[in-house]
């Protein structure tokens, strides 16, 4: 079986990660992750949210982050934005891309943004569209795509549901994310295929949990199916209010070993996204939990003694 | 492709877990474990090991721990025994399989036993004839199948020839172990199909380290080759002493959530797997470190909220 030769990685540290943390980041310690992301080699970014600080108030100083980052040609940021008042927010911070989302399920919708699916549909129906006026790409995740806290098993064909509606809402790119990290890989893979039925395999991407350990076997499984592209988190930043006991987004390096070791090209370099793993935990004031940045940290203070 | 109905996972926690604390548990403890095992469904525990205690004095009272267990019909009882005197002190415990093991690179054998290769089967071919002449198994190990900590990458050929070397010496089983944790699925697949060119599938199996977070991508991949035996350490316990940060064996519990959503029958409850590693956590004063682990406690304690 052939794999990708080549594997987009999109860090979505900045804006699911951090989102995560009980106290706000400084804005300037975003700003920095965010360069040293960029320096590693890191092509697509997603940087903020612009969602009302009462809600979530780790993105309140979303238009700063924005605003104080470097913008060079080739990078692309995203933000997530999910209504229309988000959207126009964002407009000034000139994203390159946007993100939407909806949920697999009726019962994850309604506890999550107290909606149904239909009804958040009918909600960023008039985001993307206003997206598009303005050139700007829409990214939609479809949230607990294999599983769901409240529902439990979800099936592929509850997730084509959403996939088709993200298509008929004209979203451009559709990611399938594992939440709650209850995935497997043939379930993963299953999923996969019912978005590979109504999108092309460049605009599906897989956004794996680690919270039971299988988010590298489960991109392994999408590489197999062809998909070559993934959201992942520098350092596991990252967790889900949801499942006390969750751990974050699969550590972006924790993905790249993986993607070095198998031959696939992803322009990044370990040993600066490590960097960049060691910077935002120092700001965090704790250890890097990822196993590369842990096992790779190690190897530089046996090398340094 | 279709993957193994039926995978059949030997917990090596008690031994290669428990030989790298660096205070020695109480034998107590070690026998509850073993029990624990049991009643979750193992039907594979490597014990304890027959060295001397002046090398590792956390394994002293492998005698102890052989007395101490219940040895019901169906579980078969492992023991590592890297010479004739470990195998004469091992006799008396009946052991219904032994252990052995040779490097795949001259660099480890020279630094880890401090002989060749080529030596180190020359002292192990006697234990192999005397186990047999006690019909008991013989489980050979190859430790550094993809990678070494002192000459980096390892070539599938340089396996290939120890799994030559084992078939010769007359060893019943081969055992592909990664034990620094550096493998990646591809090169996991290229060793173990070495071994199967000279070993049946029934007798060659996995030995992962979750230095890297790679283990479970690599099991998976292993499967996908047909492997069906899993070495695994129950709670995730134990390390590489060869390499400061490294993490231990994969988790047997991580392994079983995977195969359990695979659908692959495996005998063992994950919930009583789960009682296991807490129990030999608490013996240790140390909370779970697997993510599977960490999950369901974590799950239980919401469900008693």
């Amino acid at each position: 079986m052939l794999l990708p030769q080549r594997v987009t990685l999109v860090d979505v540290g900045p804006r699911d990660g951090l989102q995560n943390e009980s106290q706000p980041v400084d804005t300037s310690h975003k700003v920095a992750l965010v360069h040293q992301l960029q320096a590693a080699g890191l092509r697509e970014i997603e940087v903020t949210s612009f969602v009302s600080p009462k809600w979530v108030p780790q993105m309140a100083d979303n238009a700063a982050v924005m605003a104080g980052i470097a913008r060079p040609a080739g990078v692309r940021h995203s933000v997530l934005t999910p209504n229309l008042k988000g959207l126009e927010a964002a407009l000034p911070s000139r994203p390159d891309e946007i993100v939407v989302f909806a949920a697999a399920t009726e019962a994850f919708s309604q506890r999550n943004i107290n909606c149904s699916i239909e009804e958040s549909f009918e909600r960023f129906r008039p985001v993307v569209a206003e997206a598009h006026r303005h050139g700007i790409k829409v990214r939609g995740a479809i949230s607990c795509a294999v599983g769901c806290p409240y529902q439990g098993d979800v099936s592929a064909d509850e997730v084509e549901r959403v996939v088709r509606l993200m298509k008929e809402a004209g979203v451009d790119h559709c990611g399938v994310a594992d939440t709650i990290g209850v995935g497997t890989p043939r379930k993963v893979q299953a999923a996969m295929e019912r978005a590979l039925k109504h999108y092309p395999v460049a605009e599906v991407s897989g956004h794996f949990h680690d919270t039971y350990g299988q988010a590298l076997a489960n991109v392994y499984a999408c590489l197999e199916v062809g998909i070559h592209t993934f959201d992942a988190s520098v350092g596991g930043l990252g967790g889900c209010p949801y499942a006390k006991g969750a751990t974050g987004n699969v550590a972006t390096e924790d993905v790249l070993y993986m993607l070095n070791g198998l031959g696939i090209e992803t322009g990044i370099d370990i040993e600066r996204l490590v960097d960049a793993a060691a910077g935002i935990s120092r700001a965090l004031g704790r250890p890097v939990s990822s196993r590369v940045g842990k096992a790779l940290l190690a190897r530089r203070e046996r090398a340094a003694a």
